[in-house]
Formats: structure tokens, C-alpha cells, sequence
């Protein structure tokens, strides 16, 4: 199953899409949220409306979690284009929940802004609480869906002016496109094998796989929740492959670029760039 | 005004205290939160019913926040018992908002835990979103009120497992016990004279001031809003004066400790510590 949402922020109707048809999920949710995942969703579109979503605003395909927990460092090709060496264990960072936007909306270029750049990131939503769980079998059975995100990073911001903690270059407003659909794991075939892939203007950025992380996404849930509880409903970002500005062989963003983000099976995100 | 919640997690039921008497806040708020917060919370408490608190939990003072916001390195005698320099600017990291308890809960050691250390801080309430803001009076403007927090963090965690991204050690479950009370601006005649202090056991460990904070209150959240916004019922923590056991002049935390933080005119919280 697939889910999405659509219309203006704060009005959204949760929708499915199921064998390219749209359907209404009103009568059986109140939101794409930590409590209709953790009641495991629907089973089948048989009894919703369909629904038009033509001429609709698509909105993030979750309603806001109590968290977003990030995973930096987790391919080793973007290491070295960061001049990091990998990682022994997960690092970890947050952003605020309130970034999240929808998959064609505004991202804004901040005002102090010289080196705003993208991260395609293969994100994961709990579907129920996780704590100090037993194993990687555990974890897999504590997913909701998959999900495309653009995890957005102002490098000045990230790296030079905060001690080198990250979130003050990562929590910048609009700067978490996801969608278009959260993904249900009965509809990918191998999570650690997905193509992603940015691009700005058009122009090709970061092409890779997501077997090439560090940590695998069972790996993160399982070690994460050693040290944090998950809550239904969170969203985990698991890191980026190589190709981000900060390597060098890119420029920047500025606004009006266009910055899509896509994952294979998930869909992709297609962001314009404005000025704040 | 001073704001809390009493009953059992999930069921709390909003309160004022009020010159020595405690108000039932049920008929005008659904919780203390950014709705309640936003709308300039209650003017006075004539016409709320009396409630006796006596046999109550006493809950966190706010709902559980879009996000808790922190400052690290906010005092220079805790820089240099922590081996570091005084931050050139605001450095920030993010806590999982589930890690809120109440002043009298337990808090958890967790089960890797070898380095649990306590952390006194002022704690901000949001009381409106607050983006690009112009000026530090402006700032001032968006407080709803002020309250005792203790950011408990595993120094290990922290500092030697994620890369040294502070979060990791930051928010482990139970780790941010807040209270007793939710203190509005006009109860406190100067936030950056108050007295702060921590004790273990009854012994004593902080004690200091938050006139020694190197980034004031209103220049936190001035500077952090060009950077981010903040929503209405946010918490920002501000950062701990000198005095934790990563100084190593102190023992770290075991289970059946009991850690109090407390500030002047805001009260103090006192939490059991148990094994996780």
C-alpha cells in the first residue's frame, strides 16, 4: 500500500493508492499519523471512495512526527567528499519536525545563506514504540513504510557555526521535503538495494544504492534504540550517498533552482528554490 | 502565573497556582500547550474552581513540545571543566521530546550507562512561532514562561559514540525531568540573575548563576530564529553552569541516587534514579 496526503497545510485528507487508483481514507483515519500506523493501516482500499487528487496540493505524506532523528555518515563515499572517515557506530542528529514539506513545495534558500545543498536520504516511519529492542529482526518489524526525503543542510551553518553539532545547519524552515507516498515494506523487495538519485536543474547529482551504507536500516533501529525510544510515527533519515555540493563539484543552491530527490519504488520530490 | 499539570501520563489535568492556591484550568484549556500559550494562557483565575493537588502526580508543566531545542556550552566555567573553549556563537543540538518526565518521576540509567551525569537549566517556554525575528526585545516577546530543567546526559554516549554529535547521550528515555511549575515572564524580575543549583543525594553540586550565561536569554532566541523557527510551546534549554561529574570532581549517577535541580523562583524538581 501506498499512503499520501493531500490538500493545503493543516487541512489534510488521508489518502491511499492502490493499483493506481486514489482512494479517500477520512472514514477510517484521521491523519497518516503514529496512531493509524501503530493500528497497522489499512489491509484494503475495498469500501473507500475513490478520490480526484488531479488538481490537489500533495502534502507530506505523514503528519508532522514528534521527531525526526537523522543519520549522518553513513555512506562511505560522501565521508571522504566530507573529509570524514567512517564511522564506528551511528552518528546521530535531529531535526525539528516542523521542516517537513511536501514533495513540489517552496524550499527556502535562508537569508544568511551562502552553501545550502541537498541529500537525497532514504527515510524510515516507526510504526510503533522502540526501545532497547533484541535484535535486527525486532527493528524490521517496527516499520511503518519507506519514504523519500530531501534532507537539506546549510554547510556553513552545519559545519562552522555551532561547534561543529549539525542541526543548526539541518533544521532550517522547509528543509524536509518528503514524499510523495509512504511505502508499505510488503511493496519493496530489498530495502538495502535501492537506487537513489538527485538532481538540480535537471542536471544529475547523487546516483547510488542503498546497499552502499555503512549501517544498514535494521543495523540503525536496532543500535538507536539502545540509546533513545522511537515513537509511532517517527521519521528516521539514514544518511546520504556521495554527490552533495560540498564535495566541490557542485555549486550550490540558489533560489529558483529546481532540487528533486527520488528513491527507486518510492517515488521522487521536486522542490522549487525561493529566497527567504 | 505559575502553570502545571497533575494526574497520570496521558491524563493530566491543567492547573494554576496562584498566590498559594491551586486552580482547575480544565474549562479554558485542553493542556498547557502552544494553543493555550499562543492565546496568552488565562488573565486571572477568578471563576476556576479550587483543586486540591495533594495525593496528585505532579505531570511535566507543558504537553509534550514540537520540539526540545538546546544550548550547549552556554557557560564558561562548564566549557573549561568539559576541555572546551568558550562557543564564538550559539552552539545547538535537539533532544527527543519523549524524553520529558515530571519533577518527581523516575529517571532511567540506561542500560549501556556508565557515565549518567545531571545538567541544571533554564528552560524557555515558546509562546508564539518565531522566524527571522529583528531584535532581542523582539525575542522577549515570544516567552511564555520559564522552568526548571535537569538534561540529563550519558557523557559516553555523547561524546565517544556518534561522532561527536552531542544527541546521542542527550535523549535517552526519562532524560529531561521538568518543573514543577511553568513560570510566566512577569513573576521573574531578572532570567539572567537567577540563582541555579543541583544536588546528589542531598549534597550539593551546581551553584551558580545564569547571569554567567554567555549568550542571554534574548540572544539565544534572536540568533537561533535566523536559523530556525521555533512553534508556539517549544522548549529551549539553555545551557549548565560548571559543577557536573564530568569535571571528574563527582561521581557519576548509579540507581537509587536521587538528583535535584532547582532555580531561583521557579522551584526544583527531585527524581529517583532506577537501573533501565
Amino acid at each position: 500500500m501506498k499512503y499520501l496526503r493531500i490538500g493545503l497545510p493543516g487541512y489534510e485528507t488521508p489518502v491511499a493508492l492502490h493499483e493506481g487508483k486514489y482512494y479517500d481514507l477520512s472514514a477510517a483515519a484521521v491523519d497518516i499519523d503514529g496512531d493509524f500506523l501503530n493500528a497497522g493501516g489499512i489491509a484494503t482500499t475495498a469500501g473507500f471512495p475513490e478520490i480526484d487528487i488531479e488538481d490537489a496540493r500533495i502534502a507530506p505524506p505523514i503528519a508532522k512526527p514528534n521527531a525526526i532523528v537523522c543519520i549522518g555518515m553513513n555512506y562511505a563515499a560522501h565521508c571522504a567528499e566530507s573529509g570524514a572517515e567512517p564511522p564506528a557506530e551511528p552518528v546521530v542528529f535531529y531535526k525539528h519536525p516542523n521542516t517537513i514539506v511536501g514533495p513540489h513545495d517552496d524550499v527556502e534558500i535562508p537569508r544568511a545563506s551562502t552553501r545550502t545543498d541537498w541529500e537525497v536520504e532514504l527515510g524510515v516511519v516507526l510504526a510503533k514504540r522502540a526501545s532497547y529492542l533484541e535484535s535486527e529482526e525486532e527493528a524490521l518489524g517496527c516499520i511503518a513504510g519507506f519514504v523519500v526525503a530531501n534532507d537539506l543542510s546549510e554547510r556553513e551553518f552545519q559545519i562552522e557555526r555551532s561547534g561543529g553539532q549539525f542541526s543548526k545547519g539541518k533544521a532550517c524552515p522547509t528543509f524536509t521535503p518528503l514524499g510523495p507516498w509512504l511505502v508499505t515494506p510488503d511493496e519493496i523487495e530489498d530495502v538495502q538495494a535501492l537506487r537513489l538519485w538527485s538532481k538540480v536543474n535537471g542536471e544529475a547529482r547523487q546516483d547510488s544504492s542503498s546497499k552502499d551504507m555503512i549501517f544498514s536500516v535494521a543495523r540503525i533501529i536496532h543500535h538507536m534504540s539502545q540509546f533513545m525510544a522511537f515513537d509511532a510515527g517517527d521519521l528516521l533519515l539514514t544518511g546520504t550517498p556521495e554527490g552533495v555540493a560540498l564535495s566541490g563539484r557542485f555549486p550550490y543552491l540558489k533560489a529558483g533552482d529546481t532540487v528533486e530527490v527520488g528513491i527507486e519504488g518510492l517515488g521522487s520530490t521536486r522542490n522549487p528554490t525561493v529566497q527567504a
